[in-house]
């Protein structure tokens, strides 16, 4: 479809519909914008995402995203050691952060069980995570897996086996109910059923 | 709001967000797709955008995008000569080109006249149209500027000088009406005005 354009604008209209959520029109969209933008504008984009590549790794403790062998979470001495919050992605580190609720440290497992898809708990940060358990010095585990399918059964897969290697340990799952705001008319019904049986005193 | 992000992660999602259309979010998950994307991958986009700024210029005949001094439309030597067809932006001529209609040049004026936002002709590749116009060879112009009010008198100020240097010259405009697979409920009134206006003998 491209062909009309010189192959340099071809390309990046080509690479661009590979983003996520970027279709033909967008990429030649934001192809366009970028032969307009400045060449400085244009190559810091271009920089970034090359630097990205090369410098980013994962934390080795916590498997967050880190440019040093630690990252600035586990690197920063004020965090609290004694609680980790279990995670599927590195984004959702982000999220919680935005909280200001947590003050403890994580762990990413790098995405959630899924047998159908062949996502076993040796393809995840799982076995780490008990390791950082047994090492001991951890009073609570907050598991924040996604409240899906798959992030509830990786939730009940790992407080299961958290329970039998540390009975002390208290292992704890984000609340699930009506989000802030909502409207129970346009509740679904799971979500309202969670809310129930989750219900506190005021 | 990245500061739990290594650096080279927060300046990607800072580069990725200055893109149209993408707001923080998108950035986020475009960078978090970058960042599990193949280093092939995402080097390839980020040459990509590298390539396009320090390979592509304007064809020195219509202006249209370019990696050769004239674009692929005006070196094809299959392409008629004597119709024009004037666009405000190299991404038009894509468009017309998907439509398979048009076999003849094209002419880019790199905007549309906009007085109140200081956009005068000789801030358009206007006089560079009247100047193929009069080496010769051209039968007839087709305006095809956006249906707007700005391509709508960018439309008539060149149609009205042509006549004036070419006097024998067909200028012509695309046609404005319904588009295809309209509802005439939903039509707005200036589009179906114009779609009378110019309604013919079936």
């Amino acid at each position: 479809m491209s062909s009309a354009y010189a192959p340099p604008v071809s390309r990046l209209i080509t690479e661009l519909s590979k983003l996520p959520g970027v279709g033909g029109r967008t990429a030649q969209r934001l192809a366009f914008h970028l032969l307009r933008a400045s060449d400085k504008d244009a190559f810091a984009l271009a920089d970034a995402i090359r630097d990205v590549k090369l410098k980013i790794g994962f934390c080795e403790i916590c498997f967050n995203l880190a440019d040093e062998p630690r990252c600035r979470i586990c690197a920063d001495a004020r965090r609290d050691t004694d609680v980790i919050c279990v995670v599927e992605e590195p984004s959702d580190i982000m999220s919680i952060e935005r909280t200001h609720e947590f003050r403890g440290r994580y762990h990413v497992l790098g995405g959630a069980l899924s047998p159908i898809d062949g996502i076993d708990p040796e393809d995840l940060h799982i076995a780490e995570l008990y390791e950082r358990v047994r090492a001991g010095g951890v009073r609570e585990v907050v598991i924040a897996t996604n409240p899906t399918t798959t992030g509830e059964a990786t939730a009940h897969h790992i407080a299961g086996h958290l329970r039998t290697i540390a009975p002390e340990l208290t292992v704890t799952r984000l609340a699930s109910g009506l989000p802030v705001g909502a409207d129970l008319e346009y509740a679904d019904e799971l979500t309202l059923g969670r809310a129930f049986a989750g219900r506190r005193a005021i």
